[in-house]
């Protein structure tokens, strides 16, 4: 008999997917340039062209046997020390190639991690608002999401309500700063707050507690400024990257998971997730794709069109009278809803071609999301139809 | 804390990668060239120069942007059509794209297709000798693996003991044809006689039971024969392919499960392939992988050299007394030991620098594989220290 769990999920609806659809539909009907399409947070600039040029010369170039053969388990021996290096140039920590582990994306790291450092029945506590696929990436685990609720307005964290939260079964803490769907960027009080709290409910549990930390975003942030690197803060700390926003491969799932040298269980940890892999059939990334990211380790896209389009926006969205916090990266802006209810906000919002993304599976009530990774010009066509829609809540 | 289950399990030896590592460290001391490493199941054929013209071209001439988009949960829909096309023309199955789950390799396709036909608690049951890691992906499902001794001396079916371990918590069989280690490949009397057990048994039952057929060596077939395709010969069928041995792409992890559409739950398996992608954070394979295997779908490397290499052993072999079956296909071989403890057999084998892996692992006791995936000369080079092996226990 089929899985009936499964079963019971595909009939879930995916909000982001659905409204994403109902923008190409639409699109189909009155020409997509007129459909202003905030649902995705799919990359809007192509991937370096040193990255293609160096696939395009590892496939000229090398032996195939050599490009396509197994990784081993644990992933490739150099790609994984041309990461530990530079993000020990980059944050001041000594990862080794041992700390390491190649995987399929923030996705495949997060799923990995969560797995690694938790059992069924154990809890894992995130910060709403938060990304909806925790939610798989958790409960698939047979482990308990504890959410604790946002902090207004800033989207720092609610210290209080963690600290309520944080009970012995806690044995791990997700992260994701710059953070989708708000593009708040942790503050250094908030990673050294989070920090005490955490070492002191270590002490008080007599057990480690795991922050996980979902780093997608890590390379889009504005102003000039750098995101505070969480493993700075805290040892237990497992980094989850991925190269699909910085390198726009969404595509390609390629990313890793780093281990802090620092952590109690650095040794084992990489070693753990390798045999995680076995049972779910990952057996890491393409192994072109781990080269071909290794060989542009420090580059990114040109990633300035996500700070333009923000100040924009922003900007356009307080003058309106939104309620709103300036995103410090990412391509996300989260403002609140002109009503209570996000869906019927964003539901007549549809009426007007504008297409927004409802807050709460995000994991707070009455706000939306703009995923303003699309063209300038679109995002200024789009600015006098979000007036005339805020208007009509005068 | 930690996980202890996965802690544990790095402590386990997994017997293929220690006699491989022993045999690269003994290549060191006397060059590698002197290591008779039958060891890893690594293609020793380029992939062909098609594929990687088929890729450059791709990154050349197409938009970063198109090519690293994000594939849809069920992947790309131009290459799942693709797949379903050549499957329907090579086997006259009406599968459609709605059939085909591209997903990393036939290990992440084995992974998904046991998680959607059973729950934990079940049994899936498979047939010895088979690939050992069939327990992590059964496993770690929470399913039980329940395995029917080898049919000898031909390693066919034994359908006694098959029908024997057949009870209701059976919800899958696993198959593995052609076979490794055996070289086997199931005649259409044995898929014939599997399908009446089969659909005998899911009418007792009252329930499916699903056919998951494991063919990452389909294309590699001996005597200019064609592999009888288990999909044929029952309707409930799970193929689960890997393009790593045809095409040489084994660090690609690249594959597809189809779902037979006379399935009974046709429609819904390949949309649950999707739900459980999502909790274990795979989410498709690269989507230029899977482009680049679409552009090549019904051809193959070179693969000849691996039947050169299974005639000259098997001849061998059977003239230097071994009982061997001749290997209908893959690019193993399954000799009987020359005593009763293939561990030590094959630890005595290494004072010959002759690496053999034991059968043990395999779910049989007193064979060995020898994987002639090496140089032919390699192979001619290696008889006469076979032979003196061989005669050491006249």
């Amino acid at each position: 008999m089929i899985n009936q769990m499964y079963l019971e999920r595909t009939k879930n609806k995916n909000i982001i997917r659905e409204f994403s659809e109902y923008a190409t539909g639409r699109g189909k009907e009155i020409g997509y340039e007129n459909v202003f399409d905030y649902s995705l947070g799919n990359p809007s600039v192509p991937a370096p062209k040193s990255f293609t040029d160096a696939v395009i010369d590892m496939y000229k170039k090398e032996d195939p046997m050599k490009i396509h053969g197994y990784s081993p388990t644990l992933g490739l021996p150099e790609v994984r020390e041309i990461i530990a290096d530079s993000l020990k140039r980059r944050f001041s920590i000594s990862y080794m190639a041992d700390h390491i582990f190649p995987v399929s994306g923030a996705a495949g790291a997060i799923a990995h991690a969560v797995r690694a450092v938790t059992k069924p029945g154990d809890t894992v506590i995130t910060f709403a608002p938060f990304f909806p696929e925790y939610v798989p990436y958790i409960e698939d685990a047979g482990v308990n999401l504890s959410v604790v609720p946002a902090s207004l307005p800033d989207f720092q964290i609610n210290f209080e309500a963690l600290e309520r939260l944080l009970d012995e079964n806690v044995q791990a803490v997700l992260i994701n700063s710059p953070n989708n769907p708000s593009g708040t960027v942790y503050s250094e009080e908030t990673l050294r707050e989070l920090s005490r709290i955490l070492n002191t409910a270590q002490d008080r549990f007599s057990h480690e507690i795991y922050l996980i930390s979902d780093e997608p975003y890590r390379e889009i942030v504005f102003d000039g400024k750098k995101c505070p690197y969480p493993a700075s803060y805290y040892f237990n700390t497992l980094t989850c990257y991925s190269f699909s926003k910085a390198l726009s491969l969404p595509g390609e799932r390629i990313g890793y998971i780093a281990v802090n040298p620092g952590a109690l269980h650095a040794k084992e940890l990489t070693v753990m997730f390798g045999q995680i892999s076995r049972g779910i059939g990952h057996n890491c990334p393409s192994s072109t794709m781990q080269r071909g990211v290794a060989a542009v380790i420090d580059e990114t896209s040109d990633l300035s069109v996500y700070e333009t389009n923000m100040n924009i926006l922003y900007d356009a969205l307080v003058e309106m009278g939104f309620e709103v916090q300036r995103p410090g990266g990412t391509f996300y802006i989260f403002p609140k809803c002109l009503e209570d209810d996000a869906m019927s906000f964003c539901k007549k919002a549809l009426e007007y071609d504008l297409i927004l993304v409802p807050s709460d599976n995000f994991g707070v009530s009455g706000y939306f999301r703009m995923a303003y990774c699309i063209d300038t010009e679109k995002v200024k066509r789009s600015l006098p139809v979000l007036k005339k829609f805020a208007e009509s809540y005068a």
